[in-house]
């Protein structure tokens, strides 16, 4: 993380040098002095190139080592090949801060690849800390200090922007309506979005948080920080590089591990950030958590001129889980008086016909007074037409009426569509005064409402919420023991997958229980431990090649006598003599036939990603699990709370309230398992996968039938 | 349908009678004679008000029947009170057009919902048809006849609108790009969609067309024309009321029955319309369609002034089913030449080094030249910036080069993405000449071109291909026969519900094999059947309250010895004495014990629709048929190609296919079960409801272990 003295090196430098400005100044020469003048900055500005000599009325010093004093940063624009050079000169003058605007590196060729980690190397273990390459630098719009270097349009706003690309920053006016602060981390070769969280957090000027994420490198930091800053702050994130194109394409334009998709979706769930979809959503998000402080229900009041576009209305607040409020009695005798006589008042309220009748602006103005004084309703949805330029529109124009009122009620949005071909000249008269918003349809409006009130009543709470910690399992020293040998003795004999029954061992500590399995590596072995178990059994085949065993023939269910074992035996060892295969039959795994048509087989599993550690994986077992992908990933280690949740987004969990006639089951120990598997893979991160498929859900607890282990 | 010459008199009156016509003119008025003066149409115009004298220098006539000639069309926005009179004077005049401005009829009170059929009931039968009533009317651009009574700024656009609400032709410029053609149906009393669709289907000046749509009565006849109209020009749909509190308000709007939004998807995707999700995407599918004569195939190349946003689309492109361009070898030595030595040619292609160093219009004019004379590439789409204003940006604004390209390959769009605070300027400025359409965002121009290709490849040959009419069952005399008994004595005995046996009558004679069912009524009965069957055998409560058998624990599988079928039957005689229950038990049902591992179950049913008749559902059985709502639905009845549509539509499709090592299953017999059955919905009209669960899917052959039917 970076130290507040730190950010304001980058963002607020008293003093910056421009390395490698050219002597040109036409447009096309991109000359970055000529952007950071006219904006007006006030601090000192050194302009550095070899040449020497002068531009834009500034020295140009032949090289930073020759500047007067140790400046807080230095932009570095330089061909490439001068890059490390200048990054050298800057760590022995102990410069602070180093911005690298250059490309071409992990965005380029091998070439560029070894000068990033040699620019890595350099800085390692300096006090410098360094933003790029192949970066647009920052913005503060608070202080009027910039390094972009085109001219742009600047418009100030309380929010900042983390990027990986510069347009986030330059186009911050179309994407998040302005920008207080705005970074553009480019490969993010050392400095990263986890470094500046806190700090944004902390920043009372700052009140929505936008991040714009190709890859990121420490997940579990990153989740760490924007739970605590998402308690003060909204985090919209647009993460990029989700489809396997977009993936490739990550890699060839920031260097970084676009990572999967899916493992991105769980880790902004537990820490609480808002993924927009698109540019559209993130300006509509920026613009609704600006506006609105806060949004006290999901009940929402519309008011249309169009009976059409309130059904609209009603079918996008179906889908962003808001509700139609239902108007209190007196709201309904009060709208009652003025609307016609063949009309019922319901919500939406249409108030085209009693508009007609005693005039518009005075209907909408009442009508939008009664229901935002309705102590049933959160938030008023307003429609109304540009059908002429606002100046010349005398009967249809409310933008007046709508922003007194919003101004009267501070505690309830009132949101706007207004629709027709002056739609921006009304935006813009509605949206001046900052109290309300003018979306470009009901359906961006409930969008934007849903978020406001997901997260100020769920997002926001549950982030408060203190984690659980519950000492899970009770570890005794035998435990311990018995856990240590576990995986000395699995890594001492190179056993890189290991299965039942090894695997209860490790299991049974962490208090998941397995079925008793039997290994026999002949006929006479195999029978004895049928005996020994009680018939009926499962036979399942031993070898180190398979990993769905039932694909292959591999098991054999319900076999309830001797002679059926030996028959399965047979058939086992002949798995061999199949070309195809390729397998060689260790010997067979014995184990009770559990079977309980109440019960549901689940899996439950671990994988290790390299962004974010050990994630949880939780679905209905069998063939259901590739089918019908209802799968649910959360981050290692979870709490009850995301235990549950994690399991409640399945669709399948249904199937253990009790479906159709059925017994509920034995939710509890589900969800302990869950926990405790948690718990197994961060302690040991020497796991890289683990499966146990199935698990056996009962009306009384849970049983793994089978599993699997990969260390790394 | 309305005739040509009855279109006309709506939408191209020589003369126009405006009933109701109000004294006042002030705006609070909504003289509907104002705004038709202001624009200019050019034939006659009489306004009728009952007081007499003047209003904008024109005579009010006292009534209709005052009139010097027998006007094309009456417009009445009369109050409600006033109206049907109005109207039977219009019949009484042989008034051929009417339209209904006025409000509170279907959409208002019980009166008003008896005076809609009233009015419907006039004009039966005579030569008079009616739009609306709660209509705003219509607009025709082209001859500058409208009947819209506020002023509004009119753009003309060579599409058309048919909505349930005005604010769709009023607010075209925003929802459409303007509007050539615009009719409000309000209520539909008389004229519907359908009625409209060929016309507009035939007139040249329309490329487009967009239909807002609440409800519908005729389904059928709907889809019909849609598919017809659907090979020369796109339909675009805007369906509200698809939530179930938007289906209520659907009818207080319009008074219209919203239906089930599953039914409309399945005709919308029967019928090649393209149903859009909201008005922005209305507004960017009228554009693209308007702009873009076509799209030779999915392959796009990206040019880009940033990584960031190619990746953004990129990740659109998977989404809409686009591809990215792969350059071919001419492509990428083209650009090698230029771009800096560091970089890889890829698509997307970032652009922005090499125009640093060669100048941005010269780079991207020279790549946009490469890129769209490679015949990999079947469009193009660019990222450029408006970070300053047009005019004065003479640096990046490249709004010129990107019409030259557009306009020298007109064959291949050429989509843009101008990002900043100048976006709007911008896009004016390249949307001007009419070849390139300017997006919001990638998302939004992919979703728009993945459409152009979707109708062009997908959608327009499958509307063309003409239908196969395969004689599907081969009825002799007897199976005739069969069939109309089956009917005539259920329908006779008063039978709602018809189970197996008797079911298996219908099934078999529409060519689905059915398992062998007997009734038994007694144990002596039973164990008959059963060795008659043969073991194993399957016992089912015969009981007409039952709709899930083994919900209520009334079906046992695998019975094999006539010990267990007595145990069986004796538990099943118990069911009767759970109080909660409530049934009757009155026999079993004996079926063969039909089990096969490699076997899936399927449910195949079908269900009398108010709007559409009978729509067919296909989906994996059992409990997942709830669980995962994996299910897919047509209209009946359905072609071969639309049968495996439906069936390929559902994530279970991979079962049939054999999945992780089982057989594939006969996926013709499961065709054939499902054509056949929709042939069997049609020919019965009387068939409210049909369920085989399930109908088992073997290896070879399919089999219907349990059904229903339910005569309405």
């Amino acid at each position: 993380m970076l130290s507040l003295n730190e950010i304001a090196f980058f963002l607020n430098p008293r003093s910056v040098a421009l390395v490698g400005v050219t002597t040109r100044t036409e447009p096309e020469a991109y000359n970055p002095l000529d952007p950071l003048l006219k904006t007006g900055f006030s601090g000192r500005i050194y302009a550095v190139n070899p040449k020497g000599g002068e531009v834009l009325g500034q020295t140009l010093y032949h090289s930073i080592l020759e500047l007067p004093e140790v400046v807080d940063l230095a932009v570095i624009s330089t061909p490439r090949e001068a890059v490390l050079k200048v990054v050298k000169e800057c760590v022995a003058k102990e410069i602070k801060a180093i911005i690298v605007i250059t490309q071409g590196f992990a965005d380029g060729d091998k070439e560029g690849q070894m000068m990033q980690a040699e620019m890595n190397k350099i800085i390692q273990g300096t006090r410098t800390r360094l933003i790029g390459p192949n970066t647009i630098g920052v913005i503060n719009a608070f202080t009027d200090f910039h390094t972009v270097f085109v001219d742009f349009h600047r418009q100030i706003n309380h929010n900042c922007m983390i990027s990986q690309s510069g347009i986030f920053l330059v186009g911050s006016a179309d994407f998040t309506a302005g920008i207080g602060l705005g970074i553009d981390l480019g490969n993010a070769a050392d400095v990263e979005v986890s470094d500046l969280l806190e700090y944004l957090g902390n920043n009372a000027q700052i009140k929505v948080i936008n991040l714009h994420i190709e890859g990121i490198k420490n997940g579990r930091r990153f989740m760490e920080l924007a739970r605590k800053v998402g308690r003060k702050k909204p985090i919209f994130c647009l993460k990029t590089g989700r489809s396997e194109v977009g993936a490739k394409a990550v890699m060839s334009h920031s260097g970084s591990l676009a990572g999967e998709d899916h493992v991105f979706e769980a880790a902004f769930k537990q820490s609480g950030i808002i993924r927009v979809q698109d540019v559209e959503e993130m300006r509509s998000f920026n613009k609704t958590f600006l506006t609105y402080q806060s949004i006290s229900g999901p009940r929402i009041a519309v008011l249309t001129i169009s009976g059409g576009a309130g059904i609209a209305t009603a079918d996008a607040m179906s889908k962003y889980n808001l509700k139609l409020a239902q108007f209190s009695p007196s709201t309904v005798s009060r709208l009652k008086k003025v609307f016609p006589d063949w009309m019922e008042v319901i919500n939406p309220a249409d108030i085209w016909p009693a508009g007609m009748m005693h005039g518009y602006r005075h209907i909408y103005s009442l009508s939008l007074e009664i229901v935002l004084s309705d102590h049933q309703v959160d938030a008023v949805f307003c429609v109304t037409p540009a059908y002429l330029h606002p100046a010349q529109d005398k009967l249809l124009n409310i933008s007046d009426l709508l922003n007194q009122a919003a101004a009267k009620h501070p505690e309830k949005p009132v949101a706007v569509w207004v629709y027709g071909p002056y739609r921006q000249e009304f935006a813009s008269i509605l949206e001046k005064p900052g109290r309300i918003v003018a979306y470009h349809s009901p359906e961006r409006a409930m969008a934007a409402l849903g978020a406001l009130y997901h997260y100020h009543h769920r997002i926001k709470p549950a982030l408060e919420t203190t984690e659980e910690k519950e000492p899970l399992i009770a570890f005794n020293d035998q435990k311990i023991t018995r856990v240590k040998n576990f995986f000395y003795t699995n890594r001492k004999q190179n056993n890189a997958m290991i299965n039942f029954p090894e695997l209860g061992e490790l299991l049974q500590a962490y208090g998941i229980p397995t079925v008793s399995t039997k290994e026999a590596y002949n006929l006479a072995e195999a029978l004895a431990a049928a005996e020994e178990i009680g018939y009926p059994v499962v036979m399942k085949v031993l070898s180190s090649e398979v990993t769905h065993k039932s694909d292959v023939g591999g098991v054999y269910l319900n076999l309830n006598s001797p002679a059926l074992v030996e028959k399965a035996f047979k058939k086992m060892k002949t798995l061999e003599l199949n070309q195809e295969l390729k397998i060689q039959v260790l010997g067979v795994l014995i184990q009770p036939y559990v079977t309980n048509t109440d019960s549901i087989e689940v899996i439950l599993g671990s994988k290790k990603d390299p962004v974010f550690g050990p994630v949880l994986v939780y679905g209905l077992g069998g063939i259901y699990t590739e089918l019908f992908k209802d799968i649910a990933f959360r981050i290692a280690p979870i709490n009850r709370t995301q235990a549950l949740a994690m399991i409640q987004e399945t669709r399948s969990y249904q199937l253990l309230l009790g479906f159709r006639g059925k017994p509920p089951l034995d939710l509890e120990a589900l969800v302990n398992s869950l926990l405790n598997l948690g718990q197994m893979v961060v302690n040991h991160p020497e796991i890289q996968e683990l499966d146990l498929n199935p698990l056996l859900v009962m009306p009384k607890g849970v049983l793994a039938l089978d599993a699997r282990l990969r260390l790394d």
